[in-house]
């Protein structure tokens, strides 16, 4: 057999051992079920990663950034296809490690492999779509509500820090912990897929942060025509992140630029009815950082009610 | 709005008027449908065209390869999902007349775009994942059977002759209309689809010919635990390629290497009963080129039933 068949036989074979793969012996898979969503993402060498990442943290990433695209719509991870070009020399080694990284994340999150595409490219590109299943009720709309409150899950700011501690901008003097932590926070999100489904007919919207907070919440102001309002104080940091905010080496607004526009949370960002907030009281681990009112655009307050305008809003590709 | 969304907005939200994209505000998209094949190809600068091939032809080759891998199915085209990474200036120019290409195709093939992810990248990355419509019956798996017969739809090898003109390989005396015909043969492959559909029931396997016509039987013939046995004589060339076998400029060996191994032919390969055959009489456009026996590996016999060996089987990216 040749050697594209044989990497597949070797690499891929083990991983998609379900029906719907059809055992990779055709180009598609064949899906039987009713109610399902799909979502695809990339990862490109230099944009989203450097070659000399762990490939194991990149195929946990590959997954986790699409599954957080099932969280946000209330699905139950499924399954994905994978596209995979990467440098002829670069096959192997990487390769095994990358698939050994998938393998974890696919046992931990209980999806199939279901197929894919492996080319050859001068630089690396990975793209997964990723298949939720799901009964009546998802997130299908990202419209808020006047005068709802909006939230987030977990802690913002972390994994922008992660990112300038992987290109080595150097401004910031952490320990080899808060920097393990940070880094970890960066390549390895928690997609909040049980949150993204409790929250199935109490949240009026709900997406997830992956271009920054104020990038995710000034679409779905602008969407919604409303106005979003959210305060400093409120928003979620870790204690690694507070630290900085007080070091008083770097101006704070300068750091919560960081942290609100840098991106790669990939948590959730959801909007609640004052109604339905009292269901939202067995929920951990989410905060409540503004609210919709009549108006556009985006308005942020610092502790003292003054209004903060920050240069960047959020991440942008283009 | 920022930059990357008013690229959504303006390039790709007209193309995905449909209930299932969500109107490109979520990041995924919802299907309600019970039976469907999912496929997904790539096609990456350098490796599959290059940087100045027409954006239009490009569009409509990047569905035409997915939606020949739905016709391989014996499904009913139904949507898609794009991945784009290109560089920051070429942005409005390409994407333009990419978008173009993709609506014109998306109307001839009655396909919905159900969403995607849009990035930058040193070089031009696409990828599509399609979704096909399909009932009961589908051909699964690649399996022959022993003495069915071997077919192939439409011409083989004037894809691999586009290419080489592609390629500036000037090795070949064409004139203007053949060079148009062979490139148009290259760029514009012709999805098998209403086969695809008839052969449903009737062949015991069905695959389109992405990587060359050897590789393609070979991986049949291994997966089978059978041997393929084809004739020379028997396999179907255009009026142009049939002129360049006569030419006797280049040895006939090493043409039909090109036309064997080259390719991009995006034909039905597939098997048949001989109990099935009178069922294919009201079949266009497909001809019989060998049968499967005892055996192993491909066999390729030339017109005086003599046995030609290839150093070339297919075309792998790796």
């Amino acid at each position: 057999m040749d050697k594209e068949k044989n990497i597949i036989d070797k690499y891929f074979k083990p991983l998609a051992k379900n029906k719907e793969s059809l055992h990779l012996e055709n180009d598609a898979a064949f899906l039987k079920d009713k109610k399902m969503i799909i979502s695809t993402d990339m990862m490109i060498e230099d944009q989203h990663f450097k070659k000399d990442y762990d490939p194991k943290l990149v195929a946990k990433k590959l997954l986790r950034i699409n599954l957080s695209d099932v969280a946000a719509m209330g699905a139950e991870p499924y399954g994905f296809f994978l596209n995979i070009a990467l440098p002829k020399n670069m096959i192997n080694p990487w390769l095994v490690n990358f698939t050994k990284g998938l393998k974890k994340d696919m046992l931990l999150f209980n999806l199939k492999l279901f197929g894919g595409d492996l080319s050859y490219s001068s630089k690396i590109f990975l793209n997964a779509t990723i298949i939720g299943k799901t009964k009546k009720k998802c997130h299908k709309k990202n419209i808020a509500i006047k005068n709802s409150d909006i939230y987030v899950s977990g802690k913002i700011g972390d994994a922008a820090l992660g990112l300038s501690i992987k290109n080595k901008s150097q401004f910031m003097n952490f320990s080899i912990n808060e920097r393990t932590y940070l880094t970890k926070k960066f390549m390895l999100p928690q997609p909040r897929i049980e949150l993204g489904k409790n929250l199935k007919g109490l949240a009026d919207f709900c997406t997830d942060i992956s271009d920054g907070l104020l990038r995710e919440l000034s679409i779905v102001a602008y969407q919604s025509n409303l106005q979003a309002n959210i305060f400093l104080d409120k928003i979620p940091v870790s204690r690694v992140a507070k630290k900085l905010l007080n070091s008083e080496k770097i101006k704070p607004k300068r750091i919560w630029e960081i942290f609100l526009s840098g991106g790669e949370d990939y948590e959730l960002l959801f909007g609640i009815k004052k109604k339905n907030i009292n269901s939202l009281k067995k929920i951990k681990n989410i905060s409540k950082i503004g609210f919709f009112s009549k108006g556009k655009g985006l308005k942020i307050y610092d502790k003292n009610g003054k209004e903060i305008n920050f240069k960047k809003v959020g991440f942008s590709h283009f």
